[in-house]
């Protein structure tokens, strides 16, 4: 994942090394706990599940690319979705969860996201990787402070930012200045874009009990349904921010 | 490109080390012979499109897959072609010529030859990258062997056998082992491919003089179509013996 820039990062999230709780322990010591365990093969099964689906996405929206440049920077987004997923991957295999097993669970909600996000020209495309990429890396952030260090370590190095940022937004800028009333269309498939991503998110946080637990602050602490309702407002938040740095009003 | 094994390689094709004229020279030298320059930046900016549509293709059809493991496989696949691509568009940079502008003239055939063999489903999809593959490593050998030291490095890194053969032979035999119907239809199906691939190269070979004269033999022999004609031959018996040996009668 990719796209994050440290003014973006979401306000709560702490850096700070001193850790407790599970945060401050390996993976060998957490995984004792077979609800954390459980937790962290979900967690992993939908990320590479996600890389994967991404990679498919980007792969297919290059299609829809004007240049020949451009179609080339988005099959590199697409090329290091792929890598990213065969790190998650490799990384399941090695905790002795099968790969298929851990991702299966998150097939429809990552293809239904997909499925009812398809862009309908070039733009739309770049606005949906710069979105799907940036909720992902909130996500991903939200969740690293509540994981053991390895597992911690791995997430974080498959968020880390390869500078295609740059490329979407500068693009997308470009379109808007050139044709103003293009900002009103893309503002709105924004949104859409969230409002899809939320509902998605929203039925798997229902179906996986263990994950969800441990979104909202360790498994020891039980479910708390509000603490996910404000975990979904801060990126919501930050998604706002983003696009109203685009130019665009969300 | 991969898929090659050293039993495959057609008869004539010699690794020799005794080079005798541009295959004794390096690119600086041979470079120095405009025509030559030209038919190297079409060679590669063939090879590089080539790869970005290849890319795109198996990707494409990675959502055919009938597992995510075999979606995997083929993300693997289209994301070695990108690094592929990479190389090339990066080399025609360094000798100085525009990726866009090499690649140009090779869109339209490589297009039309996707656009021709669009699979209808997973064995289909199976078959094609590696019927496309092999035919593109014999291409890049018969090829080799006219090249400078440094361009016929990069073309041989580029070849390089990822063991991704193996991958598709296996799940092509099981299924017509499965069903021995199968056999049929995709041997018509091979058979189109080859069709469809030898009629967009002879359209290439009619357009781009300076590569087709070095294709058959140096630039300073002159154009022989009858040579080509031997070269389609050679790489036709070469795709023929591979179908036999995947259990389909070319």
């Amino acid at each position: 994942m990719r796209f994050m820039t440290s003014s973006d990062k979401p306000d709560h999230v702490s850096d700070s090394p001193a850790r407790t709780g599970i945060a401050a322990q390996d993976w060998a010591t957490a995984a004792a706990d077979p609800q954390y365990r459980a937790a962290v093969v979900d967690l992993l099964g939908a990320l590479a599940y996600g890389e994967l689906a991404a990679f498919e996405r980007l792969a297919e929206d290059a299609k829809l690319a004007p240049t020949l440049a451009d179609k080339a920077e988005l099959a590199k987004m697409a090329s290091a979705e792929f890598h990213h997923f065969e790190r998650l991957r490799d990384r399941l295999t090695e905790i002795g969860a099968e790969p298929t097993e851990a991702m299966d669970p998150f097939v429809a909600a990552l293809d239904g996201f997909h499925r009812q996000t398809a862009p309908s020209d070039w733009l739309e495309g770049l606005v949906k990787a710069y979105v799907g990429d940036s909720i992902a890396s909130d996500f991903y952030r939200e969740v690293a402070a509540r994981l053991d260090s390895d597992t911690r370590e791995l997430v974080l190095a498959v968020l880390d930012d390869t500078g295609h940022a740059g490329f979407a937004v500068e693009k997308v800028r470009a379109a808007i200045d050139a044709d103003p009333r293009l900002g009103g269309r893309l503002a709105l498939w924004a949104r859409r874009l969230m409002g899809e991503a939320l509902s998605q998110s929203q039925r798997v946080v229902a179906d996986r009990d263990a994950l969800s637990t441990m979104l909202v602050g360790g498994v020891a602490d039980g479910f708390d349904l509000a603490e996910v309702g404000r975990m979904f407002s801060r990126i919501t938040e930050a998604h706002t921010k983003r696009m109203s740095a685009l130019g665009l009003a969300a």
